[in-house]
């Protein structure tokens, strides 16, 4: 899935280089709707090619027969090659290194930043993409619903993650979206624990931050709950309840238009009615897409406006150090000017094993 | 596992900056030992400290509260004040953004690359860094060798890549070191074939690419075989068995001082001896380290010496586009002049299920 043309003429025109010269993964994805690790996407705003070597070069050709997107065999220099006559370059600041810059300067090329145009045209997602996630989120849950009958006490934090990675690979998935956190006891109150070897009590709060991907695209999803209720948990219940407050509260009164700043509020002024936002020590959410961290920003910082098509997620937590956190994370989006969320199938109310 | 205070002073002198400025995750925890997603690991000469935001302070702050390295609490702003008194900052050229150059310089520093020292360093491998990798390798093997007797007629490549991957994570693995490659029939004649929904049918050739990590450090290993003999595969044998000379004749004859470009001409020198050589498409070898390439370069570019502690993969293969292709793959390393591979669990000779 290649992005529209229109689009990608409209982030050509925006950037006004001669050419757009693309060596990043998510980035030639998103172009060319093929993935490799390697390769070049050049469009000098009539032409799109796909620059692959010996590895991708019979696959790419394959895959992107009828796309209008030419395949050609080579690495730098041939990219190079296609870009001889021109004097401006669009490349990623935000991605590109250092030493592909001096690469290119050295032969004479000016570069310009890409990014702010391709941010723009990739943080409103198409149709298909969106088709995409939903499907992401789809094997997510699923996953997620297989794996729960599965919990065991005594099993280790990463063969939880073992499990659940499973049961999303079962479920299409192409692998994970990020490094699955599974945090057993008072591991939750890490905002983000390394999943390890600790076992699984009778009692404890589980803490599952996981996501997959299909197509490039990734889903994004945590769930708290409670291995067995020790009757001990009391305290913790009431700041579940207030987590999925802000949680609701977040789908409920978040509309386009706002800034990732307000939508941020609606979370942390609730914590803060409640003398705990101190203890909500992230941002309410990110972007996401090709990359599980994209734009927009849902956080104090946030002066972006939130708009229809826009991925992102709602996951405002509570961690106190020690003890025990909570985070409930759904991937949502914006649709005729409300929230949509992908996550329908996996339960919101307190869980107990 | 952070690097040795005297390797880090070596590549502090060689760099010849005021400090080391590190914001990638891979060499953050080289130099740390600490894994994190966000965050900067400063080097004044003196003091190590890993900057981490709320989300790594108090995981870190337990993680490294003997290492000698000290953690503070903040962001950018609090990493920048660290080296307010310093002139050059040393940042890694090949990975640091055009745009966080940008955001450095914009602060009065002038940039030098400390990539060179640091890769100098990285390439050799302490005897811990070693134990990591042997191990996941033995992970990777373990978890192939439970897998085998999961492999059914029917299963799609994405469910014997899941199969792979649980079994992997069950052994101790923290996750995969890349996108694992299963490829059934003529996609194993894609090198970098992306997993997908084949089915398995018998007389399949079958090619597995994985690997795994632990504590950061990548195993990488490929193995061909047979998913039942169905009399036809008299040429593919032979083939094979061309593959597996050159895997082993590697193996055999590599030894310490060589260049990569010599290591990869005994592989590519046998195939041109039987009129192969135009099917091995890509290098020999890359070193395997915190990240799944690395340095050295085992390819007839590679000019480097190739030294006692360096570790990269020996994977000849030859790829017959539209029909089969044979992969043979270990992880190895330099160790008193010689090879020692650190596979020793799965077959080598054909396999056929």
């Amino acid at each position: 899935m290649a992005v529209e043309s229109q689009k990608l003429q409209r982030i050509y025109a925006e950037t006004g280089a001669d050419a757009l010269f693309l060596e990043q993964d998510f980035l030639r994805r998103y172009v060319t709707g093929f993935y490799s690790t390697d390769g070049f996407a050049v469009y000098d705003g009539n032409t799109c090619t796909f620059v692959a070597d010996m590895r991708y070069f019979e696959a790419a050709t394959e895959a992107l027969k009828e796309s209008g997107i030419r395949v050609v065999e080579g690495s730098f220099e041939r990219a190079v090659s296609l870009v001889s006559g021109c004097k401006t370059l669009g490349v990623p600041y935000p991605f590109v290194s250092r030493a592909a810059c001096a690469r290119l300067e050295d032969r004479g090329f000016t570069l310009t930043d890409c990014m702010p145009a391709l941010r723009e045209a990739m943080k409103v997602k198409s149709a298909s993409e969106l088709g995409c996630i939903a499907r992401a989120c789809d094997m997510a849950e699923e996953g997620l619903l297989k794996t729960l009958p599965r919990i065991k006490e005594g099993m280790t934090e990463r063969e939880l993650a073992a499990v659940l990675e499973y049961e999303m690979r079962m479920q299409g998935a192409d692998g994970t979206s990020f490094e699955t956190i599974v945090a057993f006891g008072r591991g939750s109150s890490v905002p983000h624990h390394e999943t390890g070897d600790t076992k699984l009590r009778f009692g404890d709060v589980v803490l599952i931050d996981f996501g997959c991907k299909t197509q490039g695209y990734c889903s994004d999803c945590t769930r708290t709950f409670l291995f067995g209720d020790d009757g001990k948990h009391g305290d913790f219940k009431e700041k579940y309840a207030v987590v999925l407050e802000a949680h609701e509260r977040v789908k409920e009164k978040l509309v386009s238009g706002m800034t990732g700043r307000e939508a941020d509020a609606i979370a942390r002024g609730l914590f803060a009615e409640k003398g705990l936002d101190k203890f909500f020590t992230h941002s309410l959410g990110h972007g996401i897409g090709l990359e599980i961290h994209e734009y927009p920003v849902l956080a104090p910082r946030g002066e972006e406006k939130l708009l229809d098509g826009m991925v992102f997620s709602d996951e405002p937590g509570l961690y106190f150090a020690g003890e025990y956190g909570i985070r409930i994370e759904d991937s949502i989006c914006l649709e005729n000017g409300k929230v949509r969320s992908f996550m329908h199938k996996t339960a919101h109310d307190l869980l107990i094993l």
